[in-house]
């Protein structure tokens, strides 16, 4: 990821020396004062808030399947009807995949007291296949790479359970670079049991692929492959990845873990697709969103009811304010993101031939930090027509933009991969990865005056792609 | 708690005015020279915390009554005598509450989906009856003080469950005043039962009393009173406790709560007491100790397991660098501090006839941050006295000292009452009651650099005292 990174500061470089000079106008006068009047609009709004509040409080954890996902999808259909949108459900097959009881705890260890054991607090992965209903009991093998797995004896992990502690890299998080430090951790979560599993391992377990260091674990997506056995999958907390690999230092260490999902039938879900149709070109479509669901332990305040609130505020302060946009903004919450991206890849199936009608597509997942301006997928010469938003931006600190060559949404990936100018809010994460995908995933991690920020960013950006007064290169 | 802090501050003040000038000399050449040297070793000594880590990571929690808690005091005594102290365990007669299963949903509010429930992190506070074996469904009435309780309607609470959310004073906290911070909240903790019970409640809620907002729970002691109905009593986080909160506000919440601790027979424990024997006054007696049990969501690394690590390495630096102080010093780690007080007020009804030859007592419990001196309660013309010690703490950044009017440790509690002159390391409070109480108590809370300065602090100061060529004004 550290690569990747000075490939964005390089590119960025590069740009500014080959910038070319669009033609004006790229906004008419009464956009430029409109655009202003969204920002003042959506930092004096609390309807983003309110919207958060609602899909994390009233409705609660969403995973895809859940009776909460479909109370979601029907929620806000009905309030993107208030607004006047037009509204269609895209039916989707999604996987169904529900927790069940987990527990885990220490069961043999260099002074443990007779009589007793030690707990290790531990959360399935999602995907992952259960373990025996009684449990299963075995000698832990701690590795902090893949690399040192691959290193070790033929033979010296077969039939024990491998514990990943990969450290998530906290001072690249504190820079603001959490998503990098995400990016490194991630792969362990997704692909430490298919690495395990072709040497023999009987579980697998992840240190937390996140910045908290307050025994909370962290869940997500694993993967399995065809031809290599599915073995049980579970996060643990910081805390016990540290003790666990303290106490095999002295060693033997076993562990009795037991964890219950399930994988059900595939469940009918949908994508709430709203459209607030365009005056000039109504087939030219600038797409708004975030997701439906979440992750259980929590409720999904930052991971991503705000991403789906604030795309709903896009229609609301355009309503409030009676404005109208020259191209079509559809606001879209899509289902499914967390485990398995049905809705995001549904949609782009749909709109495969329709891509060139896609003018641009903003995702907003990466919580509700204070945005710094946007991150941006597409031609870099593209940057220069909407300096003029970046300006308006500016002056509540959003300003910056950046080139992000590898995309900026896992939902709107299949339209950046069709050649969709894309478009994400550029926050500061140095927090973000503390909560994403734990029980504290709540409310009180959003905050109200940086929400709001966000939903401006997000209005005015829709706005002001919705009424370019040119074609974005492409 | 604010009072006493004024009243702390004015106290210092006049001391200044009307210190008296003790005779020299205070301390020895030699001593000065000796308690140099300690500082150095003990700021290069990892000592303390192996022994945090083993108490921690290879013991764990060590609740009161558990087979954890007796391993400890097995320990910590064989260690004290391959030191070569004089070893004794005093035996204790102590409560034996043992956590159960916990578990708690919100199964009805405002939108909840049909067919669902919202989990509830809680956690039985210590001393707790058990709800009804399959548990306990009813209304949650919030209240943030008992002001507000008691202001309620009659019959308002009636059978149903109050929860306190009186809300921990985290910038009180950041400034340093964690733990008057604490002060504030913790009545609701020990008190919310009675309080409740009085009015007809069925159980009782509150919120964590402590900084954390990482869906973790605190728990602690509660209480209950004579005449008034035991009612269940049971923490929940800080985020639980706000979105109950934003639930009530807008119409009826139930919640369905189970918790099944039980309180055993009393059994038997015991203080571990080692004397390291003065040369010129071995009657004469410095204690310095911690305490050995500890709650049992986390391992009780930070409370305090540290506490106890930095008493031993007063023994194990003074044999290292062969010094004999010219009182005695005994380490001593208390038992049932957390639930009950027995190990320090037994310690203190045995002592009772021998408080004047209790020269000092210094007792470390309140975590391991950097400590920027000691808290001291007593005579305040007693502090001239100390003034060379602090001198030689003040290269290690340690060397403030404040009256404590109040005490300063509760295991010492009954010598400070009997007029001995207490100390306890005066802690940066930053961060201690985010982890406090939690199972986020673990040893990697304990920076080995800032245990090592609190391990100097705790070894100069005994040392001092106990070589100090003149009583203390008492």
């Amino acid at each position: 990821m550290k690569k990747i990174i000075l490939f964005v500061l390089f590119m960025t470089a590069a740009v500014s020396a080959q910038e070319p000079k669009p033609t004006p106008p790229l906004y008419s006068e009464q956009t430029l004062t409109d655009l202003r009047n969204i920002q003042q609009a959506a930092l004096g709004s609390d309807y983003a808030y309110r919207q958060t509040a609602y899909l994390s409080n009233n409705i609660g954890p969403r995973l895809t399947g859940s009776p909460q996902a479909q109370r979601a999808v029907e929620y806000v259909a009905a309030e993107l009807r208030k607004l006047g949108l037009e509204v269609r459900l895209q039916e989707l097959k999604v996987p169904h995949w529900v927790r069940g009881e987990e527990r885990g705890e220490l069961v043999e260890y260099e002074g443990m007291a007779a009589g007793t054991t030690q707990k290790v607090v531990l959360a399935a992965l999602g995907g992952s296949i259960a373990t025996p209903a009684d449990g299963l009991t075995a000698e832990i093998v701690v590795v902090n790479s893949f690399d040192e797995l691959n290193a070790l004896p033929k033979g010296a992990v077969e039939g024990k359970i491998v514990l990943f502690n990969y450290k998530f890299d906290r001072e690249m998080q504190a820079s603001g670079f959490g998503g990098a430090a995400y990016g490194q951790a991630v792969q362990y979560r997704f692909g430490g049991a298919v690495a395990a599993a072709r040497l023999g391992a009987a579980a697998v377990l992840v240190r937390s692929a996140g910045g908290s260091q307050n025994r909370l674990v962290h869940t997500g997506a694993m993967g399995y492959a065809d031809g290599v056995k599915k073995i049980p999958a579970a996060a643990v907390t910081y805390e016990d990845a540290e003790t666990i690999a303290y106490l095999a230092k002295m060693g033997k260490v076993r562990i009795k873990m037991k964890i219950t999902p399930q994988t059900l039938e595939d469940a009918v879900s949908y994508n709430v697709i709203g459209d607030l149709k365009g005056s000039e070109k109504p087939d030219e479509v600038v797409v708004v969103g975030g997701h439906l669901d979440s992750w259980d332990l929590g409720t999904g305040a930052l991971d991503d009811a705000a991403g789906v609130a604030v795309s709903m505020q896009v229609a609301y302060l355009l309503k409030q304010l009676n404005l109208r946009p020259k191209r079509t903004i559809r606001v879209i919450a899509f289902m499914n993101e967390e485990n398995g991206g049905v809705g995001g890849r549904t949609y782009g199936q749909e709109q495969e031939a329709n891509a060139m009608k896609h003018f641009a597509a903003i995702e907003s997942d990466l919580g509700a930090s204070h945005p710094l301006g946007f991150y941006f997928t597409g031609k870099p010469e593209a940057l220069a027509f909407l300096a003029p938003i970046s300006k308006v931006l500016g002056s509540q600190g959003a300003g910056l933009s950046q080139l992000q060559p590898g995309g900026v949404g896992a939902d709107i990936g299949p339209l950046t991969q069709k050649g969709v100018p894309s478009f994400a809010p550029w926050f500061n994460q140095q927090t973000y990865f503390n909560y994403h995908h734990t029980a504290a995933d709540t409310l009180d991690k959003v905050n109200p005056r940086k929400l709001a920020e966000n939903g401006s960013l997000m209005a005015v950006l829709a706005y002001g792609l919705a009424n370019l007064e040119q074609p974005l290169p492409r």
